[in-house]
């Protein structure tokens, strides 16, 4: 994946880089923000590292991580943003998904803009435009960037890059797990890349609430005709100490089973009703369940919300899931 | 990791090869064998699959699964083993892990026979010994050995090599994952191999039963000073429809957390007692614990038994722990 020549000489001739992710931030945007920088900074160039929200606890092993501003402490005159004019959108394409679009105390006078990501887009943001569907993890584009820039690939800037294509192919599981993502990631583990501590960081890292909820949420577990649904109600957060983020990646969890091609996962919202999320194998497309509730998503992948009481939303997602 | 020349010798000059493997066979038994006789056929030799136990459920997409014998179904006519002269031993080092020396009549004589693992090993069998305890999976001295040998990587022999890596690096997770292991990886998948259909027979295939199981088993967790302790009777075998095998890896799933240090899985057995299993990060020695009870390990992973009941084994786990 070649980066266009505009985007090498954006970063050659200008001095001063905003790299900023969006909001709720993962390792690759962590990653690839960080590595850039680290790219940047060989090449005598000043960076600033921004993200509205601090850096996740399971982030924070990365080397650099601890350079990131949040809007709060980007105000303040250690950061200096006021004079930068440059701003690289990593992991994302338009400002709004940042954040910030909706914060008008920064100081910063954007002149330039680029973005790199690999996330659908349907609107043109960005003076300089690099936006790879194909891409595995914005790392990956990035791996390729740093190439072309002849970056010496350290320790730091591969343990980086190494952490964005772990989220992105969910350690080398996903269907985006191409040769060159394994090839790629063999580099990096030359160049100093330890692939058990990042994955102990970024998949090993729950809290105990977290795992007490998990317990909670799998006791509530129905199976039938190859469909598995559990339920997270708002007392057992209270019960836990945990809040709706803990639950990332929990409707993955019951597809282990060979004989579940269903999964639902219902969430009791703060105002009236639940936040479902359904997970499918193979052929059964969940996103048309999700659509007929107003939803969205894709084949394997897609949610909704439903009104009403547990029952009510339990026993219409499952009609419609056996009509289907 | 060349293969000795002893080894490729044997394997160009004699015609008929009995492939065997250990009992309870894995991915790496499995598919190494596998890997081998398609490379063998290959030369226009003949080979035969041999494991005292069935092909396990989650291998049965590996290609050439379907010709394992079983010690039962070897003896038939259709085998013809007894016109075998050749014996290799995979991933195991001595007969005595595939079961062999305690069946007396397999009609097969054995002339010559060669060694091929990566498992520590105290006893000297085989007339050709190749035993890496370095590799990290027999799997990946097979990828050598056929380089050796001018193999054409076929998809089918690429599926079991990855079979075998995946298996013995916890899926590139585990500290045995090498830039060569990943650069191996991303060879096997140029050459067909498929990372998601792997992962998915391998690691997420469980029964219904077994997921039961592993709920039950959560919900007996007890977490204090960074041990987490579960249990399992066998009572709760028989309500899931369960056996001792399903319990693979359930002693792994605590350290998810990251405030665990050490997780303790007992299991009630047949007689008398419980079988315990200790796993620990970092620095703490559960061999040391487990050496007390008359059992042994390594420093991060090793068993025992305890007699009594469960409140005393419990007790006399648990101080030992906090004691060391």
């Amino acid at each position: 994946m070649k980066p266009p020549i505009e985007l090498l000489d954006f970063l050659k001739t200008e001095d001063r880089f905003v790299i900023a992710t969006h909001i709720n931030p993962d390792g690759d945007g962590i990653g690839s923000a960080i590595a850039l920088s680290e790219a940047l900074k060989q090449m005598g160039k000043r960076t600033l590292l921004l993200c509205r929200d601090a850096v996740p606890y399971i982030c924070k092993y990365l080397p650099g991580s601890d350079r990131f501003f949040t809007y709060e402490t980007v105000k303040t005159a250690a950061a200096d943003i006021s004079s930068y004019k440059n701003l690289i959108l990593v992991d994302c394409n338009h400002p709004s998904r940042t954040g910030m679009d909706k914060v008008n105390d920064i100081p910063f006078d954007i002149r330039k803009s680029a973005v790199i990501d690999h996330h659908e887009t349907d609107r043109d943001y960005g003076d300089i435009r690099w936006i790879n569907r194909e891409a595995p993890a914005t790392a990956m584009m990035i791996y390729d960037l740093l190439k072309e820039l002849g970056t010496r690939m350290s320790k730091d800037i591969a343990d980086n890059i190494y952490a964005g294509i772990l989220v992105d192919t969910g350690n080398f599981r996903h269907d985006n797990t191409s040769a060159e993502v394994l090839r790629i990631a063999a580099d990096l583990v030359d160049a100093g890349a330890q692939p058990t501590q990042a994955y102990r960081s970024l998949f090993e890292s729950w809290s105990n609430g977290r795992f007490l909820l998990f317990i909670k949420t799998l006791d509530t577990m129905e199976i039938k005709d190859g469909i598995a649904m559990v339920t997270i109600t708002k007392k057992m957060f209270e019960e836990t100490g945990t809040t709706a983020d803990d639950t990332e990646n929990f409707v993955e969890f019951p597809r282990i089973m060979k004989d579940i091609n269903v999964s639902v996962f219902l969430r009791e919202m703060d105002s009236d009703g639940y936040k479902v999320s359904l997970r499918s194998k193979g052929g059964f497309n969940v996103a048309k369940i999700a659509a007929e509730f107003g939803g969205g998503g894709h084949k394997n992948a897609a949610g909704c919300t439903v009104k009403g009481d547990l029952q009510t939303a339990k026993r219409e997602i499952l009609s419609r899931i056996k009509a289907s």
